[in-house]
Parts: C-alpha cells; sequence; structure tokens
C-alpha cells in the first residue's frame, strides 16, 4: 500500500512556437503532413527539441490470468494465456514478427500467468498471483496486490529508462481480459456497461449475450465498492492492467513517448489518467480497435489514433504497427530540408 | 503511336482457400488483423504463394510540368517542379527521408520537366518536352508525346523488374498537376468537375474559386474531344501522369506489387484501368488524400487504402508511409506460427 502515483511534468509549451516554425519552414505544402504534424509537434514538445529521437524503444507486453475466465467469458480456454506467452518467447506470434520489422526490442512481463513459466531473457518473471479472483464471486485482488502490481509495473519501465530507452510501446495478453477492461471502461467513463462490452476474442452473438449477462452480475457485485481507481482496479483486475497503469505513469513520470495499443492497454490509461490527467500528453494512440467500446472510450479522452485497421488481437501488435509512423514523425522534423536551405521558392504573396 | 497497353494477367484464384486457410490457421482470434489479413490475401494472389516476399521495393517519382501553371492554378510558382527534384536528390524533402527510413530505393523521373536538371545516379533523365503546353489553349500532349510517355513509364518498369524489384511504389511532383488530376478525374469518372476540384499544395477560397473557373474554362475547350482515355491524356496531360499510367500498366503485367499514392497517382491509375481493368487486382491503396476528389475517386475504384492521415503532399508520401504495414502484412502470412506448430490451443467448440 505504499504505493504512489508518481509526479508528471506537464509539457511545457515554450517551445511550441518554435516547433510550428520548424515544421513549416520544411519543403512542403503547409500542413500537408496532415496528422503526422501533429505527431511530430508533440514528440518535440515531449522531448522538448526540434529535433526529437526515438532511443532503444522498447515493446513490453504485460500477461496475466483472469479468474473470471472460469465463467465462460472467452471462447478460449484459460491456458491460452500461458501458452500464447511461450509463442512470444519462440517467436512465432504477431507481436514477434512485427517488433522484429520494426527493431523494437519485446518484453514480455508475467505479471500473473495462471502457470510456472521457463525463464528466458526476454521474459520477467513480476507474477504478483497465479491469476486474479474470480472477480464473479469476490474482488480479483486485494489493495495491497494491486499496489504489488502498480510498484512492478513501474519498476519495469525504471529498468527501461537505465537502459537508455524513450519510447515505450505496450502490449497485453490474458485470457479474459477484455472482460475486466469492459468493466475498468464503465466504471471510469460512466458508460452503461453493454456500450463497452465486446466480442473479445471472436464470441458470436450468443456468446456476447453471455458475456453480457455474466459481466452485468459481476458489476451488480462490486457496486458501491468502485469509488476510487484503485478500487477499480481491485474489483475486477487483472494484474496485467494494474501493471500497464503503473508502466503508463512512471514512462509520463520519465518523459516517454508512450505508444497505446487498444482496448485494454486504453483501460488500464484510464485509471492513470484518473490518477494524473497530464499522463495524456504522453500518449501517442496507434489504433482503433474493432472491439466495440473502444471508439467510445477514444473519444472520451479526445483520442486520435493513427491507424483504423479493423485490427483486434491486443499483443500490442497496433502500437507496432503503428510505431513506423511515429518514427516519421520524428524523422521529418529531424531531417527535412527547409525552403531556405533547399533553395525552393515559396507561394506567392496572395494566392493566385 | 506504336504503344499498346499489355497483356495483364488476371490474379489466379485457385491459391484463395489455401491461402485463407493458412491465414486462419496463425496463432490469433479469427480475422483479428483486419485489413492486414485481406492484404496478406491480395499480396499471396499477386505472388502465387503463402510466403510472400516483397523484393527491393523501389519508389518511382515522376516529375513533369504543366502549361496551364501559367494560368495561376498552383499558389507555388513552376520552378518549384525543378527545384524540388533538386531537393529529392539532395536527400532534403520528405519522401528522402520516408524511403531512407523504410530502404526504399529512390528513383526520380524527368518525365517532362520545364528545366535542364544536372545528371545524377538517382534520376531517369527521360523528359518527353519540357512541361505540357497550356490546356487553355491547346491539347497538353500530341498523341505521339502520350505514347512516347506511356513507353517510358513502361520501360522504367522493365527496367526494375530486370534487377529484381517486384513491388513499385508510386509518386509524383508537378506544379499545377492536381488541375491536370482532376480534369482527367471528371472526364474518366464522370463526375462534375467541382467535385474533382481541391485545394491542391493549398489555396485559399479565393484561390480555389479562381482554379475552379479556370478548369471549368479549360474542360469546355476540349469538349468532344476527350472520347478515349488516350485523348483524355492529350488534352490534359501531364507527361508525369501519362507515364505513370505507362508504368502501373506494366508494373501489373510483371505481376508486381503497386502501391497507389494519392490523387494524382490515382488519375493515372484511373487512366490505366480505362484501358485494362483488371490491373487493379494489383493495386494496394496507400492513403485517403486530403485532396478533395480523392475519396470520390477511391469510392468508385471500391478502393479502401490503408492510411488516413490527413496527408496532401504528394512525391509518394502516403505510399511510402503506408509501406510498413504492407511489409508487415507478407511478414505475418510468412512468419508466424500457427495453433499446431506453437501448441497453442483453439477456441472451444461452440462459443461459450
Amino acid at each position: 500500500m505504499n504505493w504512489q502515483p508518481p509526479i508528471i511534468p506537464p509539457l511545457a509549451r515554450q517551445l511550441e512556437s518554435e516547433l510550428r516554425y520548424s515544421i513549416d519552414r520544411k519543403t512542403k505544402p503547409l500542413g500537408s503532413l496532415g496528422r503526422l504534424e501533429e505527431l511530430a509537434l508533440q514528440l518535440g514538445l515531449i522531448q522538448q527539441t526540434t529535433a526529437p529521437v526515438l532511443r532503444a524503444p522498447t515493446m513490453v507486453v504485460f500477461a496475466g490470468d483472469h479468474g473470471l475466465a472460469a465463467e465462460g467469458v472467452s471462447p478460449y480456454p484459460a491456458e491460452v494465456t500461458a501458452q500464447m506467452v511461450l509463442n512470444y518467447l519462440a517467436g512465432g506470434a504477431a507481436i514477434n514478427v512485427f517488433a522484429r520489422q520494426h527493431d523494437l526490442t519485446l518484453k514480455v512481463v508475467d505479471a500473473g500467468v495462471a502457470a510456472d513459466l521457463p525463464s528466458h531473457p526476454a521474459l520477467l518473471a513480476l507474477k504478483v498471483r497465479r491469476g486474479t479472483r474470480n472477480a464473479l464471486r469476490e474482488p480479483a485482488l486485494t489493495p495491497a496486490e494491486v499496489s504489488l502490481c502498480l510498484e512492478r509495473g513501474a519498476q519495469v519501465v525504471a529498468d527501461l529508462v537505465s537502459a537508455g530507452t524513450n519510447a515505450l510501446l505496450l502490449g497485453e495478453m490474458g485470457i479474459g481480459n477484455t472482460s475486466a477492461a469492459a468493466l475498468l471502461h464503465s466504471a471510469l467513463l460512466g458508460l452503461p456497461l453493454d456500450d463497452c462490452v465486446g466480442r473479445g476474442a471472436g464470441h458470436d452473438d450468443a456468446g456476447l449475450a453471455r458475456k453480457r449477462s455474466i459481466l452485468a452480475r459481476v458489476q451488480a457485485r462490486h457496486a458501491g465498492t468502485t469509488g476510487t481507481p484503485m478500487a477499480v482496479l481491485a474489483a475486477y483486475g487483472g494484474c496485467e492492467i494494474a501493471m500497464l497503469t503503473g508502466a503508463i505513469l512512471a514512462a509520463a513520470a520519465a518523459r516517454m513517448v508512450i505508444v497505446i495499443d487498444g482496448f485494454i492497454v486504453t483501460s488500464a490509461l484510464l485509471v492513470a489518467a484518473k490518477l494524473q490527467p497530464v499522463v495524456l500528453d504522453y500518449c501517442v494512440y496507434a489504433h482503433t480497435s474493432s472491439e466495440s467500446g473502444h471508439a467510445r472510450a477514444l473519444a472520451a479522452l479526445k483520442a486520435r489514433p493513427l491507424l483504423d485497421l479493423g485490427l483486434r488481437l491486443g499483443e500490442g501488435t497496433g502500437a507496432a504497427l503503428a510505431w513506423p509512423l511515429i518514427v516519421s514523425a520524428a524523422g521529418f522534423l529531424r531531417e527535412m530540408a527547409t525552403f531556405d536551405s533547399a533553395g525552393v521558392s515559396e507561394r506567392g504573396r496572395g494566392d493566385a
């Protein structure tokens, strides 16, 4: 219970006019790089420079199991969480393919997988418990476990900062975690639960109806005990989501660029933003997931993701796919010639 | 006048079920990579393999001037075309930054720049004339010049094929070429001209109104003489657009993956598709430009671009920014483990 949210510096805005000038002097029509120009401005403000550099970008996939999976909220069996962690360690999952493509260091965190996992250089063994408790019957986590998750998420980031990383990409794995995330979205955004529950890994209509019905019972079970962000995490879990929250807050405190993936990572961000709203200044939104409810949360955050490709895989795959666009935004700001340096004529006075 | 459109093979569909099976056996929920799965299927069909490989991808930027620029259809002076070509050769433009980032070979083609350009290893000197004629007064190109452009565009591709390239990214530069492209879009899609005319490099409202008025006069000048795709190219130009058309057709004939950039490259594709509709099977649409009219053309082509970032820079920048997503689609199909190979459990029977 010692964890306290870190102090996060708001973005210093003094550099904004210089950054806008720098962007506008590049050899291109004003505003013609669209969303990449806003992104370049954000990267410049985060790093306080007109020549942002993204160093040792690292994808961290937090994995954990959910006691609620016993109720059948996912079409996949719970052992898939551990099996997929092994798949990451063997290099065969989608996130491995995309991380290799983009030279992202990949770390997998055992936040709370309900299985023993082998030691491996890419695996951080930070298990808080073997899966959360079944939230239909009791709180998923104790307050002490929530604090431990938040601390460990922060520690993962502290180690990356020490290693020179200034860009953090976030992913997750956990059978049942769209259920926990839906409950978090509903609680933290004040939205009706049904607006936050989606097909997850692929429910048909009957499976979706069953999931909605179970989650309504879970929500009713915890009514009145979810008044704070920490209490929401305790009620619904999971370990991987709470660690993500700790990681996000620590990364913002360290002035890192934080790449937010889909529905579940966003649920961790919602907790973080309740605790420290300024965290949002450091976040880049990778994509709009096809998991229903994500678009609503993004709208509430006034977030405009870079991609909209109908992704709903998790693992941080959306963040990895969006990553090269972030590199491009930093790159054009750092490397493009200006009208003066390239000797290119500017637009005429007046429009003609 | 010897140019004839090449024979383009339709995609052989026999492999489709095997490709879909291969995509579905990967360790991910069915369909969870969204649009990347459709793209992987297309790449597999183009290359007729379940392990597509993109080799020596090359960005070709076709540059040309427009006689119509003398009427003030662009806010930038015409000499910017040549100045930007020099900027490409010096490595300072946006397309240079993105091509370096993605290891794309960059070639610049002088299709019809109204200036003498220095020799340079990255510059292909294929000038057909020093800018098109002023389409307000006469046809921009003669039929013989159109043929020459188409032939030279095809030759550029033939040389790339000989060098082992199987993926072609397309870009363009030419002050005034959103005007020619708007006239092409209107003629080839049967759309009202005003629906096809946008702000180009950045007209204000007065500039846009002036551009619309001039282009209406150009269109009226050529009424009745634009009955064939070749006649449309002759009426409006430009050299770079006609060369793009030749390159697109030749690339499809060679079964290359063709990455279509924005409004102007799309105008060249519209000509190509009128001549040989099957060309569309080989095209990947990079982005929806914020140049008004592009979205309409994409809808007419039933195209769903990968990105929607408010780009309107040209140079092939949208194609370059979308490129890593195409690499990702090939990569997941080629490299991901299957449920069997990774020992991951599948979803339960029925949904629960």
